[in-house]
């Protein structure tokens, strides 16, 4: 545990001294236990475990280009992630890991407790046991908190879910090396953080209850003030599910059109979304201590901004019904925005996403969160998003557009506890969006009621 | 409107009269409109529209069977199941239409106001409109009660879903020839009846919300006095997911195995579970007057059962995750037992359905539903369950098995709210139950508290 955050610092320079990595850029032809399949072109593993690189055709009405073909990660099996909390002194801390992943920016960043593919733990990849597992497989000895399936990126893997778990002890943990208490206000300090507390973080703290009464006696009054009931955003959800369409078919990667494999990488003919890139990793500290593997780079920065409004003391967004190639079911609540705007470039203002020059063009008095974040650097190459907060006005339309509902955080919250609602861009950015509640740092606005604050205990 | 019920049943059967209705059974091969599709064996419409029969590959470790193939409905489309509700003289009352489908045992039942598939009404079988859908479409004049998105029979469909929606308006309503206004309490009473409310208004009616407070001013405390918090639920709904694997391709009709067809039928090798049929259709008042279709006819009794239990003032009935060929996502929250017990008969104990036996062999004093009713005659020929509620002694375990969790019938609906949660026969169940608490016939075990009584307002 740390008084302060500058020992928890000073902590996580020590844990990157401590351990070695070695992070080559290698071509795809090069990566030791990889193949191009034969007929396919697909990129698979030799064990076919893990994951590969396929093809994807799409159709939908809901996105400018009506239809398309791309490569995609598939990744059938179901991770876990999940975080270990318990209380010192009344306050709730969570037991975090200073994780090497090799697409960080940075190298270490803060993982949940487990972090871990079903290959991972059942031992396909013959490494050491994942630290901690037990206390989030049944049967377990602490209580759940948070349980439920999440998607995460739609434009990058096609219907990958995780398993997003928190797990309340009360009895002793040992703290191993890289591992370490952190308390939920210190958490929100460092979500505010640039590139510090890893996505697969902030999906799972975005489950964290915000109120105790929450977890166990039941729903609380998520409806309170907001602009639209439970049953309306529902039925908005629905209407959106069945208004557009999504019909996609697995294809051969070599069947993937516009996109070029050389023996180097995989890449968009004219240079746009991300290219496919191998690499050779060493590690001191992980399971396995050296792999090869192929990662999704994208090329751009991206931006996921909501727009926010106070109605009263309840704060709301205005979610958005997204539809992106690997989308379970057509459409997810996804932030107002999510696009790398160098993919729009020089597009007319009719044909660039709605609200991204909004976003952009706000005044620094309306932006009330600005922080670059990482996805998941386990399967993503620095990929690095421009996490937006944006105040509207109180004359900003309450209607704006059929894709588009305000949502309270409140009633985002209940909907994050059923899984399969919310994008993982938007639980990311919630959990951002707590901390930036929680800590209270003077909002653009005319300040955060202090009164509106969610208390973060789970 | 009926004063009494006794005029309804007058009035259904002057309904019956006034139209005509020829179904003949007719081999496949002389369908009108439909072909055996040389290269699959699919039966397809010529128009490629409406449904097809086709095969499907199954691979679970959460059946008895691990794997097989079988015949499946292959219906992508969302069709609309709606209900029209209006207040006369303060109590809420439900447009509903005598319809007739092929494959009623009595060829009329009690239908949602609409039925429709979007093949119906968007006008690709070219019939006359479909009466009353502007009311369900967007923009509609009505408020939404409700509004899901919700699966169907996951043993006969490959993944199909409908959109149930409630709608309430207040302005003029013309009521048509063949539709009537029936009171919520009437059609309580008339959800008791054999096979007269048909399955498509039965899940629609288990979206009512029981309570006025539900539909506008948020999620009530659905966990008040319930054995399990709604997160321990979803926990246990998430470990299920992730515990069991349900893999499946659809293949072509003519690799499936271990089932024949002839020109008249496909069947089963050893006489179980379904056939596929053909009918011609004659009907005086249908949007199309002449028509053709396969259908799928289950050739045994189904049993569809709750055990319930109460606990204090608070009624549960113990849900079974459940996994079918068709459903979307690994397991559903089902009844008890939904099974043919003669797809059962002359197996050991050990591997009949768990709580079939229990549930077959309960003293009548302890079982408060035993009503037959009917699937879907739109594409099910005569398919028969008997619906039972069972209530159990005090000393009945509350842990059963990881496959079933007791869960309170307020919890129930909540689940239901949020679509894809609750398997079309639990809904159709509750539909049921929520009759049966409502009407108060003497329960088996001490009677029902009129306190607990759910009032069924919208």
């Amino acid at each position: 545990m740390f008084e302060d955050l500058s020992d928890f610092h000073a902590w996580l320079a020590r844990r990157r001294r401590a351990n070695t990595y070695r992070i080559t850029r290698v071509p795809l032809t090069d990566l030791d236990g990889w193949d191009f399949e034969e007929e396919t072109g697909n990129l698979v593993h030799r064990s076919g475990q893990f994951y590969s690189i396929e093809g994807l055709e799409v159709h939908t009405d809901h996105r400018a280009a009506g239809s398309w073909t791309q490569p995609i990660i598939v990744q059938p099996e179901i991770g876990i992630l999940g975080i270990l909390i318990k209380e010192f002194d009344g306050v709730p801390h969570c037991l975090m890991q200073a994780k090497m992943e090799p697409g960080n920016i940075n190298t270490l960043q803060l993982s949940p407790t487990v972090q871990a593919t079903r290959s991972n733990y059942s031992g396909v990849h013959r490494g050491q046991p994942v630290p901690y597992l037990e206390e989030f497989v049944a049967p377990r000895r602490g209580r759940v908190v948070f349980d439920a399936l999440q998607s995460e990126q739609g434009s990058w893997f096609l219907t990958k879910r995780n398993r997003n778990l928190i797990i309340e002890v009360t009895g002793d943990v040992p703290v191993l090396d890289d591992f370490c208490w952190l308390s939920v206000p210190q958490l929100h300090e460092l979500l505010l953080v640039e590139n510090l507390v890893n996505m697969d973080s902030r999906t799972v703290l975005a489950g964290l209850p915000t109120r105790p009464a929450d977890a166990d006696t039941g729903p609380i009054a998520h409806d309170a003030g907001a602009l639209h009931s439970t049953g309306q955003i529902l039925s908005w959800l629905t209407e959106a599910k069945t208004r557009y369409s999504l019909r996609r078919r697995r294809i051969p990667l070599n069947a993937v059109r516009e996109w070029t494999r050389s023996p180097d990488e995989i890449a968009h003919d004219r240079g746009r979304y991300f290219r496919v890139i191998g690499i050779d990793v060493e590690a001191s500290n992980r399971e396995v201590r050296r792999w090869s593997q192929p990662m999704l780079a994208p090329l751009y920065e991206g931006v996921v901004a909501f727009l926010c409004r106070w109605t009263g003391p309840t704060y709301h967004v205005l979610v958005q019904a997204r539809t992106e190639a690997g989308t379970a079911d057509v459409v997810e609540m996804s932030p107002t925005v999510t696009c790398a705007p160098a993919n729009y470039e020089g597009l007319p203002p009719g044909r660039r996403p709605l609200f991204l020059d909004y976003a952009l063009a706000a005044p620094a008095s309306r932006i009330t969160l600005d922080v670059r974040q990482s996805e998941e650097g386990g399967r993503f190459w620095h990929a690095e998003n421009r996490y937006l907060l944006v105040d509207v006005p109180d004359d900003f339309p309450i209607h704006v557009s059929d894709d588009f509902i305000w949502v309270s955080v409140s009633q985002l919250e209940s909907f994050v506890r059923y899984g399969n609602h919310v994008s993982v861009e938007a639980r990311s950015l919630l959990a951002c969006l707590h901390a930036r509640l929680a800590t209270g740092a003077p909002a653009a606005a005319g300040g955060i009621p202090a009164a509106a604050r969610p208390q973060a205990a789970p």
